[in-house]
């Protein structure tokens, strides 16, 4: 499964009907198909940026049915099934491995954050390990959930047969470096921050799970390829090109950003749902100023390169 | 609805079977009936207490019509109806209230809390409020949410007919102060921590929200009326006494350590759903302890009150 | 000194020349006399207020010498004297007492805040107790320093008899309400958060601190007579009042915006030293703006009473 | 100056006399000269780690002058001369280069960190960079200050003639990778932390200040050159291997720590300072262990490598 997780993953968005407000199925496909002619790892369907918070049971059912139907068999399709209740976790990874998902990502729980000891996220993840028919890989947003699971706790999942890697979404990589040392021959590290995407690569991440892969799959490749071929220095030059625009895809505009992006490069995007809300007309002008800036720079890099 | 909202509230658990870990509806009700013998306000069904975020949206349904059913009509049922998703936490609303609530208690969705702008806030509770078919009381808990709700957007909310008032759980008296200052005459604020009800019905609170209020119902209304009736230091002093035991059975022991106490004064407690943990031997021990001497020196006291 | 202690204590700023920004120790004593016409408990020289942190040792001495000049024998001058250094916290506190303080204030050190442990922070204040010439009143400032002192903390530093009091300087009454019962008979707990002197005072301090008492004394004298008299809807009204005005001369515009307020009510201001920054045009129409008000309703509400 | 602060810094410890408790210039002498044996950038003296908030300024000169009489005139004397106030700053940064600082360290204020705006830190950099003698790095710690340099603040800084690069004391390899990408080819930056120099090192630092450097040269410096010499494998494997060894002797034990490690290869340690404390006999036994683990397991890299 390491193998397989290895590479770069978009964080697909849940397209809504803009006069219903209904989950799309068919939008999610079309974008899965544009992904999938890349050479992505995969797609993570129903994480942050999929609005997985904001989804009934049933949507999210939809949503990965639609995901499972465009992503091909020789990728990997990663489902968010985090809930509150650990066995709300259990039924939602189960549903999703029956309707297709390749491994499931689980959060912690955070609503009782002051009550999330060692020994209940070691009980929590242990048990939805234990019930899932799929792989599991960890998901550690500390920004939203307000507390970080710790090394040693990971260490200690990491055992777990069923359990094969993390996503740790934030910048710090003294702590990503930590989670990656674990067991690297079995237990992957995803980076969910592009704007650490190149160093977290050094500190042993295997591949990332980036909002801004949906808008540039290519430039995200291109980074990881840098590094696997010893290119260190037009990694670091593609990193420093790449943030801003990571940035406003996610953390600064959130997923209406990332959806206002997607339309502008011909794909379906659409609303978010209350109470995310929609992208101002400031916000919008930004994302597509900097893209245009990044597609011109980075085609550059690639005709410089292909002329070496 | 002020004059009504204006006492103490038990925010009550949700009992489930021993051996199912189902809903237990007939024992939330043998709850309820106990403490409706008392002269409180009404009840909170479905809050923290209650461990509403672990339950799935039928089971919250069949809590509300228990509670409805052995809450007499003349108090209030109050019931926790935030979801993430605004219209999610609309559809809650109107089942609430098709069930009987007379009012409901919405947090602030925080699963986006970096997204959650004043706008973002004021449209969601905006439209939960504009769509309720009844009042709706504000939720403030920080401690959870990882965000206040400001003054500023707590003024503007107060001005919408049916929004009624608002809680707060933290013991940050200075933020209290100004939300029962907005409009005194028809915005009820409650306080949310037993550990500082007395100064907080000295700020301006009418009232209190309070695990404890599920174990010493009477030494919260004593409170009350202490305040009411201008006996400040019998009140501060029947404070100090009452911290420690507030705080096993909310901030630091958590539901567990609620339901333990429930036991202990011969009430059906039951398990708490995972991935909340059992509560330890020395914990309940530590309960039990601060719960005699507690009992010992309140009947004491009005034993000595009786005789003045 | 517990009784020395009760009231209301103006933190005095440190004037500065205007032209070389030399300390002014003859302005400095104007505005103590001033205040000194008042029955207010005694002063707080060179607190945060006083811009402690950023004068030179030889500076804090002369700005003490002016104060015990200005302070009349039975009124207390209190004089910060919390340093990084244990030692160099010894050696301010034996100048202060050698200069007339009657007791210290002393903060915790915070710079090493990680290695700050309960043993460190114990064996740090007894030291500076054990040294200390006269009375130390311990100084909680969370918002500055990181951490707060806990209650077991206090309770042990309580025990030594040249520790007899404590300032919180927060809004946090859980926590003052601790502080004050922990040997309420000759420990005092005051106040540094003028927006929660009047639950402060219900949840057991003897008084405050209090930037806005350097510009309006008298409100805050008021507050405190209200409290002992039994006057809490009165109290409460003046709170709601004092609320706004309290926060400009302190979170608000800090040091610059006291300075400002002192000018305006005709007293010696001045600069503040850099890096902190003078107050811009705005600000100090909105402090003056909200000073007008205030002294409007105040004159109001006593002429009220005066009727009664 | 970008390229003769390029490469690795102990931060070096003020040592004081184990019985008076004095500084001890001497001791702190055979330390560098044993330090500059090596290929090392130079030292940093009067950093956190040389208890520098602890010091008198008088014990600060006489820290500087002993350091500099064992630095080399081609190695980089860097001194540490932040203060709250600015002219305290500016006074100190003149005194070091009086003494022979090659260039200063400058942390933000942080005191009235509430008050420290984008305009006050400018003011206060730049009246700092005006008025020093030598260069000025930029110190960035925001776990000790509580707020962190804004990435738009030091590219306006950095445009300075006399603000040269900027130390930067965490794990957080984005805003480390902003700073690094501002003047690439003028602005230096270090990571001040050694659980994530590898990573840093990719990111664009071009060198760290230490606390392990101080113990471990060696390794820091064949981490710098595994980088510059495109050995990646090998510097991720010794930066697993450095990880906890790193934490001993900084964030897990801070300056006990490092000074005891010190004495545990046979250089002059000493007290610490209060209220900083002796180290438990655990914590020594531990680094003593991960110590000796290191050492075994870096001879074994080197020699593996001697082989190739």
């Amino acid at each position: 499964m390491r193998t397989r997780l290895s590479g770069v993953f978009p964080p697909i968005p849940t397209a809504f009907d803009d006069t219903t407000g209904h989950v799309a199925p068919a939008a999610v496909a079309v974008n899965v198909r544009r992904l999938m002619a890349m050479p992505l790892a995969g797609v993570l369907a129903l994480g942050s940026n999929g609005e997985a918070p904001l989804l009934a049971e049933e949507e999210s059912d939809r949503v990965v049915a639609a995901a499972r139907e465009a992503v091909p068999a020789d990728r990997v399709l990663l489902v968010g099934t985090g809930r509150e209740a650990t066995r709300a976790t259990v039924e939602a990874s189960r549903r999703a491995a029956g309707l297709g998902a390749d491994a499931v990502l689980v959060r912690a729980p955070f609503f009782y954050g002051a009550q999330m000891s060692q020994a209940a996220l070691l009980a929590h993840f242990t048990a939805v390990a234990d019930a899932s028919p799929v792989p599991v890989v960890l998901y550690n947003l500390p920004g939203v959930t307000g507390f970080s699971l710790t090394a040693g706790l990971v260490e200690q999942l990491a055992e777990h047969r069923n359990i094969v890697g993390l996503k740790e979404t934030s910048s710090d990589l003294d702590r990503l470096g930590r989670f990656a040392a674990i067991r690297p021959d079995r237990f992957a590290v995803l980076s969910g921050s592009a704007p650490v995407l190149y160093p977290a690569l050094c500190a042993g991440a295997v591949g990332g799970i980036l909002a801004v892969a949906n808008i540039l799959p290519s430039a995200c490749l291109a980074m990881l390829q840098d590094v696997r071929a010893g290119r260190h220095e037009s990694a670091l030059a593609l990193q420093r090109r790449l943030v801003r625009i990571a940035q406003l895809v996610s953390t600064v505009h959130g997923v209406a950003g990332l959806k206002a992006a997607l339309e502008m490069i011909g794909q379906p995007g659409g609303p978010v749902r209350p109470p995310l809300r929609p992208l101002a007309a400031e916000a919008r002008e930004e994302i597509r100023a900097e893209l245009t800036a990044f597609q011109a720079s980075f085609e550059a890099r690639d005709t410089d390169r292909a002329l070496v």
